[in-house]
C-alpha cells in the first residue's frame, strides 16, 4: 500500500448541489473544466440494451474535423493572422449566440426569427439565435460600446457560424469564417486598405501573383444606372435582379434574346409559345439601349453571341454622366485604383471590375472580391477556375440600425474551409506533416515492467520527443505492432524480460532503413549504420531515438529535395 | 478615369437565387466566405428611427472577448497543445450541435431535452443541442466511426461548450474547455499517463512545482464503502451525496454533530427545534462507526471539532477489507501512484486523496483532477486558494450506450477561463504584449498626399512593422494623435505640404523619449539619440522607424530587467 497523506482542503470535498434532485452528479458548473453529467447511473454502468441504444450519427449538415484539417487550417489562419495584424487590427471576438433582434432576423409582420437561422427561446421569452456571420455581431458590439471604443476600431476575428438550411455536398450548416472590419472609418482609403490587405493574404498563403485577383466594385454605381432606367426602389427588386442575369447572358446569348429577357421576356424554343417562358424584366426599348450600351457589345457586333461583358467604370460613365450616383460611385472607384497602384498594387491584383454584384443591396459604397484565377484541379482532377475565396464592402448601415447616427465601416470575410480547399488543390497545405509518435511497447504486465515503460516514454517527452506507450490490450504484440503501423509511427521500444535483465532495450525502426548487415563489426560502423532493429543500455535510450529520428528526417529531406 | 478591363468570367455576374422572395440579395451561400443578408433594402440604407431602434446588448451570460485576453488565451493554449501532442495526442473536433439523444439530454419519461442545454428541433423534427462538454460528442464520434478507428484513439480538442443555466457573476453560459482523451484504454495506465500530463501542462505555464497537485482517487472505492453500509443502488443516491456531505463537514464540526448528520438529522441549535434541521444521511449506529472510522477521526482525539479529513487508502483499504470493490478500487490507485512514481512523479506532484469526489457518479473507475495550491491573490487582492482548475477520470460506460460492448476511456478537460484568470493572478500571463501600430497620420486629403501616406504604410508592413494609416476624419490633427496616444501606438509618421515637397516625413516618438536637444550638433550624434520628433528623407523612413523602435524596446528591456 503506498502511502497516502490525509487531505485538509475543505475545496476538495464538496457536496454536489443536485442532491434530492433525482439526477446524479457532482455539479463542479463553477470549474468550468468539469465535465457534466446529469444522466442517471444506469445509464453509464451498464451496457445499453439493443433497443435502449441510442444511434450514433452526426446531424445533418454537420461535420467531424480530423486531425490534418485541424492542423492545416492552423496553420493556414495563422497566417492570415500575421497579415491581420500587420496592418494593425486586434483580435476581437463575440459569443456564438445573439439576441434574435439584433441580428436583425426578424422579418417585418412576423414573430419568429427567420428560417435561415438557427433559433430557441430563452427562459425569458427572449428569441436567441447562433450567428449567422460574423458582422452582425460586431455590430451589436460596437454599439453596445460605442462610448469606449476609440474609432476607427480595427479589429479582426476567426469563428464557426451557421445557417439553418438544406445542407447538400460541400455544403455545412456549420462553417468557420476569417474576417476582418475598420468601424468608423469614412473614406474609401480605408475600402482600398482592405483590398490591399486580401491580396497580401493571398500571397501570405503562397498563392502566387497573377493566381488570384480583387475584384472591386460599388453599389451606387449600378444604383444609380438601375435609378436611371426606372429600376429605384425596393418593390423593384425583383426587376433589378432580372436585369443583372439578362446581362450575365450576354457571354452565352445572342444581343436579341438578351434584349428579349431585359423587355418582354424569352421563349426558350425562339417562338411564341415554343419551350418554356422566361419573364423580362419589362423595360422600353430606349432603357434597353442605355442598359445595353454600357456593356459595350456595340463595339463587338451587332447580332453576334458570346459577346463579351464590357461592363466597365469607362462605359458606364460615359453613358450615365447625369446620374450623380453613378458618377460619384466611380469618382470612389478610381480612387481606389489610385491609391492600390500608389502602395504598389497595380491591376493584376486589385481590379476595378463592375461585373461583381456580390452583396451589392446589402453593402452602400464599394464591394470587393477575393478571387483565384489558377486553373487548379479539384478532388476529381477536373481543372476549374476556383472562383471566390472571401468578399466583402462597406457597410455604412449596420451599426445605424442600433444607433440615431451613421457609423461608417467595411470589412470582409475569408470562407475559411473553401480556402483551404484552394490551397490544397494548389499544393500548397500539409507540406510538413506533424510526426508521428515514438512507440513504447509493452510485452509484460507486471508492475515492474510497466513502470519501466512509462520512465522510458517520460524520458523521451522529458527530451521534447512525442511518444506514446501503448494503451490497448498489451497481450497481443501483433496488434501493437500494427498499431504502430497504422499510425505511421516512426520506431518502437520493445523490451522483454531478457533485456530488463541485461538493461537494454531494442530499438525497431519502422520507416524502412538499412537491414542489420552482418558485414558491420565494429561498434563505429554499428551506430552510423541505420539498422532496422537493435539494441542500447536503457541510459542512452533517448540519444538513439533521436539519432533514428534524424537519420530518418535526412532521407525524408533527401527524398523532398 | 483609371482604365477597366471587361471581364468574361461568367462566376462573377451571377444571378441572386432568391429573386421574387420579396427578399433582395445575392445569396451567394456557396461561397462560405460571403456575408449573408436577408434585410431588406430599407433595413440597412436608412437610418433607424428612434422607436424602430434594436437595442444592442449581450445576451445574458455570455461575454465579448478582447485582445488582451484573446492572445494571452491563445498563448495559453499554444502551450496546452505542445504537451498534448508531446504525449502522441493528435487534435480531432466535433461540431458545436448534436443530436440531443446522442448527447443523452433526455430524461426518462420525457419528450422535451433537458433544461441544462440549449435545444431546438430541426426541420426533420429531431432535437438538436448545443454541446454542453466535449466528451459527449467525443463518445458519439468514437462510436460512429468505431470501424474505421484504430484503438487505442488519443486525441485532444478545445471548443466551446455551451449551459443552459442561470449566470451569474464569473458564471458563464458559453466557456471554453481544453480535453484530451484515450479511448480504448483498459488499463490504468492510461490513466496514470492522464495525471501525467495533466502535471506537465501546469508545469509548461509556468506554474512551479508545489504550487499545483493532481489528486487521484477511485469511484470504485467510495461505491464499494457505500455499498458496504448499505448505500448501493441508484434510488439511495440522495442519501449517499447527503453522506458524502456530512463527511466534508468533519473540519468544521465536532464529530458528534457529523454522527447526527450521518444518522437521524441535526438541528442547527444544537437541540430539538432550535434553528433549521438539516436532513440526515439515516445510518444506523454500526454504520456510522464504520463510516467514520476510515476518515481517521479517532486518530485526531474524540470530540475534538475541526479533524482533518483523514480519508486515506490506507484507512479505507483497512476498514472495508471485505468489500471486493473497494479492495480493487485500492489496488489500481496503487497501480496509478507506482506507474507515476517510475516516471519521476512523486506525491508532491500527484497524490492519490480519496476526498475527491468530482464525478464519482458519472465516472466508473479513477478520477483525478488538477488543484492549484499556491495561495494567490484574487481580483479583490485577497489571498485565495484557487482550487481545480481542470478533472477528469475513467468513463467505461459513455460509448457503450451506443455499442453493444464496453468501450473503455479516459480523459479530462482543463477549464481554459479559469485556468487563464489563475494564470493571471500568478502573474503568468501577458509579459510580452503585442505592440500597437505605428500610425501614418493624414495632413491633406488630396489624392496625391493620400496616395503618399498609403505607400509609407504599405512599406512598414512590407518591412514587417506594423503599420496603419489614419482612417477616421482626418481634418482634425488633434483627434489623430489623441487616437494614437489611446491606440498606445509608438510613433506617429508626420507629412505636411512641406515636407511633401522637400521628399522628407517626420517621425514622432510618442513613447516618452529624449526631448529634442539643442546640444547635440553633429549629424552622428543626432541620429543616435531618441528624439522626441526628427525628419528623414522620404526613402529613409522604414530605416529610421525600426531605429526608433529598436531603442524603445531597449528602454523596455532595461526597464524590465
Amino acid at each position: 500500500m503506498v502511502g497516502c497523506s490525509a487531505s485538509s482542503s475543505s475545496t476538495v470535498l464538496q457536496p454536489p448541489a443536485l442532491a434530492g434532485s433525482g439526477l446524479i452528479g457532482y455539479d463542479s458548473r463553477a470549474l468550468d473544466g468539469a465535465r457534466f453529467f446529469l444522466f442517471s447511473t444506469d445509464g453509464f454502468s451498464t451496457m445499453a440494451n439493443k433497443a435502449d441504444r441510442v444511434k450514433a450519427r452526426l446531424p445533418r449538415g454537420f461535420a467531424d474535423r480530423h486531425p490534418h484539417d485541424i492542423r492545416a487550417t492552423g496553420e493556414m489562419m495563422e497566417k492570415i493572422r500575421a497579415v491581420y495584424e500587420r496592418y494593425g487590427f486586434d483580435p476581437l471576438e463575440t459569443p456564438l449566440m445573439e439576441y434574435t433582434d439584433t441580428l436583425g432576423k426578424f422579418l417585418p409582420d412576423q414573430d419568429r426569427p427567420n428560417e435561415g437561422v438557427f433559433s430557441l427561446k430563452d427562459d425569458d421569452e427572449q428569441w436567441l439565435s447562433l450567428r449567422y456571420d460574423l458582422t452582425a455581431p460586431l455590430a451589436r458590439h460596437v454599439a453596445e460600446n460605442f462610448n469606449e471604443i476609440q474609432l476607427p476600431y480595427r479589429t479582426y476575428r476567426a469563428g464557426w457560424v451557421f445557417r439553418n438550411e438544406k445542407p447538400g455536398p460541400g455544403r455545412f450548416r456549420q462553417f468557420m469564417q476569417f474576417d476582418a472590419d475598420t468601424v468608423g472609418a469614412p473614406s474609401v482609403a480605408a475600402d482600398a486598405e482592405m483590398c490591399m490587405m486580401m491580396a497580401d493574404v493571398m500571397e501570405a498563403l503562397g498563392i502566387a501573383r497573377g493566381d488570384y485577383v480583387i475584384r472591386v466594385n460599388n453599389r451606387k454605381v449600378l444604383d444609380g444606372v438601375m435609378e436611371a432606367v426606372g429600376l429605384g426602389g425596393e418593390e423593384k427588386a425583383g426587376r433589378r435582379l432580372t436585369v443583372l442575369r439578362a446581362i450575365d447572358k450576354l457571354d452565352k446569348f445572342s444581343v436579341d434574346d438578351v434584349m428579349l429577357l431585359l423587355g418582354p421576356g424569352r421563349w426558350d424554343g425562339g417562338r411564341e409559345g415554343e419551350g418554356d417562358f422566361t419573364k423580362g424584366a419589362g423595360l422600353d426599348d430606349a432603357q434597353i439601349t442605355r442598359l445595353l450600351n454600357i456593356t459595350g457589345w456595340n463595339e463587338q457586333g451587332s447580332g453576334a453571341t458570346g459577346v463579351a461583358n464590357g461592363l466597365t467604370v469607362d462605359n458606364l460613365s460615359r453613358g450615365f454622366e447625369d446620374s450623380p450616383l453613378v458618377v460619384q460611385g466611380c469618382a470612389e472607384l478610381d480612387e481606389i485604383q489610385l491609391l492600390c497602384a500608389a502602395a504598389g498594387y497595380d491591376i493584376d491584383r486589385i481590379r476595378i471590375d463592375p461585373s461583381v454584384v456580390r452583396g451589392l443591396e446589402y453593402y452602400t459604397g464599394p464591394v470587393y472580391e477575393a478571387e483565384l484565377t489558377a486553373k487548379i484541379p479539384n478532388e476529381k482532377g477536373e481543372i476549374v477556375r476556383f472562383g471566390s475565396v472571401g468578399g466583402g464592402g462597406r457597410y455604412d448601415g449596420l451599426v445605424s440600425r442600433f444607433r440615431g447616427q451613421p457609423v461608417p465601416a467595411t470589412g470582409f470575410s475569408i470562407g475559411v474551409s473553401r480556402l483551404m480547399t484552394a490551397l490544397k488543390n494548389l499544393g500548397k497545405l500539409g507540406q510538413d506533416p506533424v510526426l508521428a509518435p515514438v512507440l513504447v511497447t509493452v510485452m509484460d504486465g507486471d508492475m515492474e515492467a510497466m513502470a519501466k515503460y512509462q520512465s522510458f516514454t517520460q524520458r523521451l517527452r522529458d527530451a521534447g520527443i512525442r511518444a506514446e506507450m501503448y494503451q490497448g490490450n498489451w497481450k497481443k504484440f501483433g496488434n501493437q505492432l500494427k498499431y504502430a503501423d497504422r499510425r505511421g509511427c516512426p520506431l518502437a521500444i520493445i523490451q522483454g524480460a531478457d533485456e530488463r535483465a541485461n538493461g537494454e532495450v531494442q530499438i525497431k525502426d519502422l520507416i524502412e532503413g538499412k537491414q542489420l548487415s552482418a558485414e558491420i563489426e565494429s561498434n563505429e560502423e554499428w551506430r552510423e549504420a541505420r539498422v532496422a532493429q537493435f539494441s542500447v543500455k536503457e541510459d542512452e535510450l533517448v540519444e538513439a531515438v533521436q539519432r533514428v529520428l534524424d537519420a530518418q528526417k535526412r532521407e525524408r529531406d533527401g527524398a523532398a529535395g
